[in-house]
C-alpha cells in the first residue's frame, strides 16, 4: 500500500507515479482473435459450434441446435433460483428501471424567424447484443445493468450471449435476463460470440451494437468489430476513491476499500483524508477485516500493489487530485459532502454520506454500475439509456428560408472549392 | 452507376451487394503511426518539431517556438479573409450555436419513498483537441461544427491543431477558430499532432478528448490513443440517399447527388424513387451537370463506381432499404415527406422537402454536419453537445434508506460470491 502526504516535498512526483500505475495486463491476444472472427465470418454456425466445443470443453453432442437457450430452460432456471436472491434481483430491476426511465431524452423540432424548421428525433437501436462472462465472473447484477436500460430505451431485440464452460451456467444469470427483457439467449462466449453478434450466423442474426464486460479476448474482439457494430466502453479493473474526514468510521471505510479490492488483484482502492488519525485507524482496520474476508487473497494483493492513502491539508486541495484520478467510484464521507461533490468535475459515480457504501450502487441503488474506469471519467459517462438510442437531426427549409440562407451557403461552398455544393443551392434559387 | 429495380427477381441479392460495397481504402499505416506516437511520447516537442519539419516540408527555422499560432497571426488572418465569406461564417456560427444550445442536457436529483436520493450531474470535459486537416481538405465549416458544440457544452480549453504543408494555411480556418472560441492553435498535423494532444509535450498540454476529421494516419492515430483520451467517431466517405417521387425536379436531384459525389471518389449518392421517369430524367441530368462541374473528375468516379438509382413500387417498400443503408444524409422529396420521415429508424440527418438541399445542412442550417457514415447511423448519432460532456451519477442513502435496501444488496453480494460487498453494507446495519 502506498501512503502519500501532500505536505511532503516530493508529493507532486509521488502522486504522478500513483496516477501512472499500470493496472491492466495487456495480453497479446489480438492475432488469435482476428483468426477466430474470420473463422466465424466464413464458417457461420459450424465455426461457432466448433470454437465453442473447444474453448468451453463441450462434447460432440453440442451442435447448432444447442446454441439457443430455450424459454423452457429459462423458466426452469428461474424456478431453481433461491427465493431471496430472486426477490433481491426483482427489487434491483425495478429500481434500475425507475432510475433509467428518467433518462429517456426528448425530441425537439421548432421553426425559427427565417422559416427554417430544425430539431432532432431520438430512436432506439434496432438490436443489441449483451455479452455476459461465464464462470465465476458471471454476475446477474451486470445483466440487469446492461439489459434494463436497453429495454427502457425501447430496443426491440436484446440478444444475450453467455459461455457455459463444461456446461455450467449460473441460473441467476438466466433469471436476470428473464427479468430484464432479454429476447434471445445463446450459450456461446469469447471472441467467437462477439463475431457471431457482429456478423451473424445462420442461427444468430447480427445486432447493431454489442455491450457488456469480458476478458482480454472479448475486449480485443469488441475493438476489432467496432465500426461493423457499435460497442460500449472497454472496462478496466474497478476502482474506488474515498474522501473522508476525521468523523468517518474507519471500519466502514476499510470495508468499502476491500469491497473494491476483492474484485481483482488489479483493482484500486484509495483513501484521501485530512485526518492522520483516520489514515492510521483505516490502515489497521483493513488488516483486521482482511483476516476474515473470503476473497482475502485477491483483496490483499490489490491493496498491497495498488491501494493508497493520501493525506491532504484540506479537501480544497483534494479536488484537483480527484479530478486527475477521475475515479470510477467516488465516496464522499465528509461533513460537507454535498458541497464538495459539486466541486468535482471527473468521476463516474458519486456516493454521498456515510450510509451510502458503493456496494449499494452495485446492486439496488438505481444508477448504473457500468462506469468509466482507468481515468476515462475525464471524457465518458456510465452506461445509460442514451447508449441504446441515437439521434437523427431534422432540417426543413421552405422557399423563403432557402432564399434567406442560400447566399451564405453558396459563399461557403465556393470558398471551400465545393462548387457542386454551391450549385445544389443556387439551382433552386435560379441563381 | 448501379441501377436496381425492386420488381426484379434478383433484387434482394443485388441490394445486398450494394450494401456490401467496400468504399474505404484501408491503408496499412498502423505500424508507422505506432512509431510516430512512441516518438512523440518519448521525445516531446523535439520529436514533434522533427516530424513536422519532415512531413510538412518545413525548414530548419521551424522550432518549438513556432508551434503555437499567436493571437496576432489569427487577427491578421481574420482581417485577410474576404468579407462575404467571413459574414457567411458568422451567420453559420450563430445558427450552429442556437441549434446546439437546445442540446444542453438537464441535471436531475430526486428522493424516493425509501429516502434514497438519486440522479446525475452533467459536466463539460476539461479540455478538447480539434484536428483540422491541412491543404485542400481544410474546411472552415468543419471547424465551426466541431468547436461550437464544445464551447456550448462549456469546455474551458479548446485546442486546435492544423498542419501547414509548405507553410500554407487557409485564413478562413483561423477565422472559423476565432469565431468559435478555440483557445489555442498549433501548426502541427498527422499522427504526431494526435500524439501531442493525447500525451502532451513541453508546449502542448494533453487534452481529454480528440475530435475532427483526418486522413488514414490521423484515423489510425486516433484509434491508437483511444483510452488514453476519448475520440469521436472515425468518419468514412460521405454519402447521401434521396427519396423522391415523380413530382421532384430531376435537375435539383442531380445537383444534390453530385454535391455529395464531388467530395471523394469513394463518396456514395443513391436515389430511391417510385418513378421510372424521374429515374431516367435524373440519370440524364447528372450527365449534363457533370459537363460543367469543376470537380467533375471526382464526382464522375464516385457516381460511376458507387452511385445508384433504385426503383421501388412504393415508399413503404423503401423504408427497410433506407434503414439497412442507414445513410449519413437522407433527403426526402416526396409529397408526404414528414410522415415518411417518421417511419425511418436509421439516418444521421434528414432533409425534408424540395427546398432543403443537403448543402444547406453542411453550412448554415444549424444541425451538425459531422454525422455517422458507413452504416453507423444504425448505432450512433451526429456530433453534438453531449459529446463534450459527461454524466456523473449521484446516490445518497440516509440510514433508513440503507436499512430498507441493505438486505437485498447483501443477498446479491453473497449470491455473486462477493462477501466484501455484502459486508460493507452489513457493517453499517450492525448485521
Amino acid at each position: 500500500m502506498i501512503r502519500l502526504d501532500s505536505r511532503a516535498p516530493d508529493f507532486a512526483q509521488a502522486f504522478k507515479r500513483l496516477l501512472g500505475l499500470k493496472r491492466e495486463i495487456a495480453e497479446d491476444v489480438d492475432e488469435t482473435v482476428r483468426g477466430i472472427i474470420a473463422g466465424v465470418v466464413s464458417g457461420g454456425d459450424a465455426a461457432l459450434v466448433d470454437y465453442t466445443r473447444r474453448f468451453d470443453r463441450l462434447g460432440q453432442d453440442f451442435s447448432a441446435a444447442s446454441l439457443r437457450i430455450t424459454a423452457e430452460e429459462v423458466e426452469a432456471a428461474v424456478a431453481a433460483c433461491p427465493a431471496e436472491a430472486r426477490a433481491a434481483l426483482e427489487l434491483a430491476a425495478e429500481r434500475i428501471e425507475a432510475y433509467h426511465r428518467r433518462q429517456i431524452p426528448e425530441d425537439h423540432l421548432s421553426t425559427d424567424d427565417l422559416g427554417v424548421t430544425a430539431g432532432w428525433r431520438w430512436t432506439a437501436l434496432e438490436s443489441v447484443g449483451l455479452y455476459v462472462p461465464g464462470g465465476t465472473a458471471s454476475y446477474p447484477s451486470s445483466v440487469l445493468m446492461n439489459a434494463v436500460p436497453a429495454r427502457v430505451a425501447g430496443v426491440p431485440r436484446i440478444v444475450m450471449v453467455v459461455p457455459t464452460p463444461e456446461g455450467q451456467l449460473n441460473p441467476l444469470v438466466l433469471a436476470a435476463a428473464h427479468l430484464s427483457g432479454v429476447t434471445e439467449i445463446y450459450r456461446v462466449g469469447g471472441a467467437q460470440a462477439v463475431a457471431a453478434l457482429a456478423y451473424g450466423t445462420e442461427t444468430i442474426a447480427p445486432v447493431a451494437k454489442i455491450v457488456g464486460p469480458g476478458n482480454a479476448w472479448v475486449a480485443a474482439a469488441k475493438r476489432r468489430v467496432f465500426g461493423q457494430v457499435g460497442i460500449d466502453m472497454i472496462a478496466g479493473p474497478s476502482e474506488v476513491l474515498i474522501l473522508a474526514d476525521g468523523h468517518a468510521n474507519p471500519d466502514w471505510i476499510a470495508a468499502d476499500l476491500l469491497a473494491q479490492a476483492e474484485h481483482d488483484p488489479a483493482a484500486q482502492s484509495v483513501l484521501v483524508t485530512d485526518s492522520d488519525e483516520l489514515a492510521d485507524a483505516t490502515e489497521a482496520a483493513v488488516e483486521r477485516a482482511l483476516a476474515t474476508l473470503p476473497r482475502a487473497d485477491i483483496a490483499r494483493a490489490s491493496w498491497r500493489d495498488y491501494g493508497a492513502i493520501v493525506l491532504v491539508r484540506n479537501f480544497e486541495e483534494a479536488v484537483p487530485l480527484v479530478d486527475a484520478i477521475a475515479p470510477e467510484h467516488l465516496e464522499i464521507e465528509t461533513e460537507d459532502a454535498d458541497e464538495l461533490a459539486l466541486k468535482i468535475r471527473n468521476a463516474g459515480a458519486i456516493f454521498l454520506g456515510s450510509h451510502t457504501p458503493e456496494a449499494i450502487g452495485d446492486y439496488v441503488g438505481g444508477p448504473n454500475h457500468v462506469l468509466p474506469t482507468a481515468r476515462s471519467a475525464r471524457f465518458s459517462s456510465g452506461l445509460g439509456v442514451l447508449d441504446f438510442m441515437k439521434r437523427t437531426s431534422i432540417l426543413r427549409c421552405d422557399p423563403a428560408a432557402l432564399r434567406a440562407l442560400g447566399p451564405a451557403a453558396i459563399a461557403l461552398g465556393q470558398s471551400e472549392g465545393l462548387d457542386g455544393h454551391a450549385r445544389s443551392v443556387a439551382i433552386r434559387l435560379n441563381l
